[in-house]
């Protein structure tokens, strides 16, 4: 597909798949007026920007809905280009029947992700605050929407626009310093650089960081379900997620691979994970499994560590005491089978539950809650939420890195201008300012049809 | 729920729920305006009807989404009273968040088909568009999307206003005379009566009529599969519609209830309905389906008489023949499992299928479509579709026809100005002339929310 052919007049539905009250029909590109004029029984070529007219869209004389009609002028739209929106009735019908209209009138359907690349394309939107229009409809949290709305507003770009500035001055004045290297000369002030790297890494830094929490914030609090066979850690899982998720069984070792579902507590999304139980055992697939669980528990915030109360405790409380020695901050110890317990267990610090009963889970999810250590976004803070945004900073990071140190070494800045470049590079492929045509492709293609 | 209060300003989400690229929110009301000023940041009091404006939505100070708020003034909007539309980027998480606030500043959320309510309350539309309303969003194939335009239209409406008015003046003639029956007056004349009611009685048996078609139209060509036990009616039942719609065994008898189910071929729209088999049996609850087999092949438009080619066919074509004493014009024969048929058949007009194996299936769409005679449905022919218009229009043919005979048996003018007076009631009550809550209730409780 050839996105950038800008003489394309594209159309798409916008709004929600199937029949409601009102569906949308967007269309973008130069003759997005000329075409809906050739369906629509009014003549919109000469009205104001932003202004709406009642009509019918009609297939020769017959008439397919009645309709109102936006239109968007040049460099007044979303996209950037003469947008027209259809809205009209939600028929699955009649959605079809314009769509079909529009194409044969010489639209063609957008790709996913068109407009909005479209948008970035005509310069209205650089290319980080293009994807957060994806994380932004997508967004379930108050968190998540917060993030995605300060990057929209272009609160990253701003950011990452300025350091970026600095760091293209100080290159050329390098590359200046190497065009007339042979005589001698030193142009770039080499105490003021220093401190610019310094400034720039540490920035650099503090996105990075930023990312851990924005992570969570996208995809969720990572909390594993830790604990011996059998003591009902995928019986919690689906009781939490309300649903048959995991397989459940009375047979020790079912669950072998982690599974992971996310839900939702008061604003926090929670990623949940079920592991494989821990126990000595031969099975070498199980084993594999283990050692996932483990593994599990190590890049997790949380770990709910599951004791079955209605059996002999005391292998499982050795599980735990190993557990403690590295994770104890984020250990919930929780008592499974309450209702079946045996004898009241001597544990401090323990929530009880039943998970088959769902009794106690409540408390559960407070205590879940206590944890979230979530400070509230400060709205003029940027939050990298985005792994290729993470990925690229920590890139840009490197070649800042080497440039510093390379400076200490004496190294040449005929060297250090390759790294500098290679910095700008990673920090404008960011923005849109640096882009290839796969790296835009890859990016859109993960956008919903109609944005 | 009170539907009759105009003082309260309603909102609800217009498009189809969940994730998507846009969504709009309408609000409708005496403080449409008013309240969206309240969390949109541009002032749009004074602004003209049909204008879009983009600005942020906001809670106090902080940034809900970046939309755009469309502008409808009194009198110009669908409703008939002060509308806005907000379209926001399609997150659950900020389609519900704008409700939320807009529900804190003085909205209250739309009941079902609210919206098209108040556009009947307020004279935009009568009863029997608002109807059709709900009738187009539903509409799946171009016969019923142009029905449920032409009832929208006024098509229908007009129709039965020009009858009714007629009838009016001639009962105020009638009432008349009774006024003055004392003195032996007679104002009407009862040859031009009679000729009115004539005519009136002609025209609504042949929208009666049309209610057949307005049904085949809205609801399906009612298609009956039968034949034997065992010969494979509901593998063709699932194989038409493509998926495990009934259940499937090998056992005699395993379908009881008539299973039925909606396909679209080629913009007709066939309600195929399966059927227990039809044989001799002791068993009591068999025979009952038995019978409803035979009752359904009765109402059906077409009969697919299913014969099983693998096994003697001779008890089944008895059934057949059986059949065909009442309704030869009407069955497809149908040769299932011919894959594993042991001989040829010595069978006139009949289509060979394997249902399990989805062999000769387009043949059998295609003979179906050669059985269809929908005749194109003129943009000026009334079309009843809705049940309860065919009710109100059989009751007031009922009073009309109880009119003529009475005049002809000579009862007096008081008897008959109450039948006058009832056809007048039922058909006043299509376009919503009379109503009561319970019928507006009960008529708008079926439309979606948002319209």
């Amino acid at each position: 597909m050839n996105y950038f052919n800008p003489e394309n007049t594209i159309c798409a539905i916008t709004t929600g798949g199937g029949m409601s009250a009102i569906a949308v029909i967007r269309i973008s590109g130069k003759k997005a007026i000329k075409i809906t004029n050739k369906i629509f029984n009014k003549d919109i070529s000469e009205v104001k920007t932003h202004t709406i007219h009642m009509g019918n869209i009609t297939n020769n004389k017959e008439i397919i809905d009645e309709v109102l009609v936006s239109v968007f002028k040049e460099n007044k739209s979303f996209t950037g280009e003469e947008s027209v929106e259809i809205s009209c009735h939600g028929s699955v019908y009649i959605q079809n029947k314009i769509i079909q209209l529009l194409i044969e009138k010489g639209c063609r359907i957008a790709t996913a992700g068109e407009f909005t690349m479209r948008a970035f394309k005509n310069g209205k939107i650089d290319l980080s605050q293009a994807e957060s229009v994806s994380d932004l409809i997508e967004g379930e949290t108050k968190a998540a929407h917060k993030a995605a709305l300060h990057q929209l507003k272009g609160g990253f770009s701003n950011k990452l626009q300025s350091l970026r500035g600095k760091l293209v001055d100080f290159a050329s004045l390098i590359e200046l310093e190497l065009d007339f290297s042979e005589e001698d000369v030193e142009f770039a002030d080499k105490k003021n650089f220093q401190n610019l790297l310094k400034e720039i890494r540490t920035n650099l830094k503090k996105l990075i960081e930023s990312f851990k929490l924005g992570n969570v914030i996208k995809n969720g609090i990572p909390a594993a379900i830790i604990g011996a066979p059998n003591v009902g850690k995928s019986t919690l899982l689906n009781c939490l997620l309300d649903e048959e998720k995991a397989i459940v069984s009375d047979i020790s070792g079912t669950t072998r691979d982690a599974i992971e579902d996310n839900l939702v507590i008061e604003g926090y999304n929670f990623r949940f994970i079920d592991t494989a139980g821990i126990r000595n055992t031969a099975d070498t697939i199980e084993n594999l499994g283990i050692k996932k669980s483990l593994a599990k528990a190590e890049s997790s915030e949380i770990i709910l560590f599951l004791i079955d109360a209605s059996t002999d405790i005391q292998n499982q409380v050795l599980e735990l005491e190993k557990l403690k020695q590295s994770h104890s901050e984020k250990i919930i110890i929780v008592l499974n089978k309450i209702d079946v317990a045996r004898k009241s267990i001597n544990l401090e610090n323990t929530i009880s539950i039943s998970a088959k009963n769902k009794v106690g889970i409540d408390s559960l999810k407070q205590k879940l809650l206590d944890f979230v250590n979530i400070t509230e976004i400060n709205d003029n803070e940027s939050i990298v939420t985005n792994l290729r945004h993470y990925e690229e900073l920590s890139l840009a990071l490197h070649e800042i890195e080497t440039v510093i140190n390379g400076i200490n070494s004496g190294i040449s800045s005929d060297f250090l201008a390759i790294n500098i470049r290679q910095a700008l590079f990673h920090l404008g492929s960011i923005t849109g300012e640096v882009t290839t045509d796969d790296l835009l492709g890859n990016i859109f293609s993960k956008f919903c049809i109609g944005k």
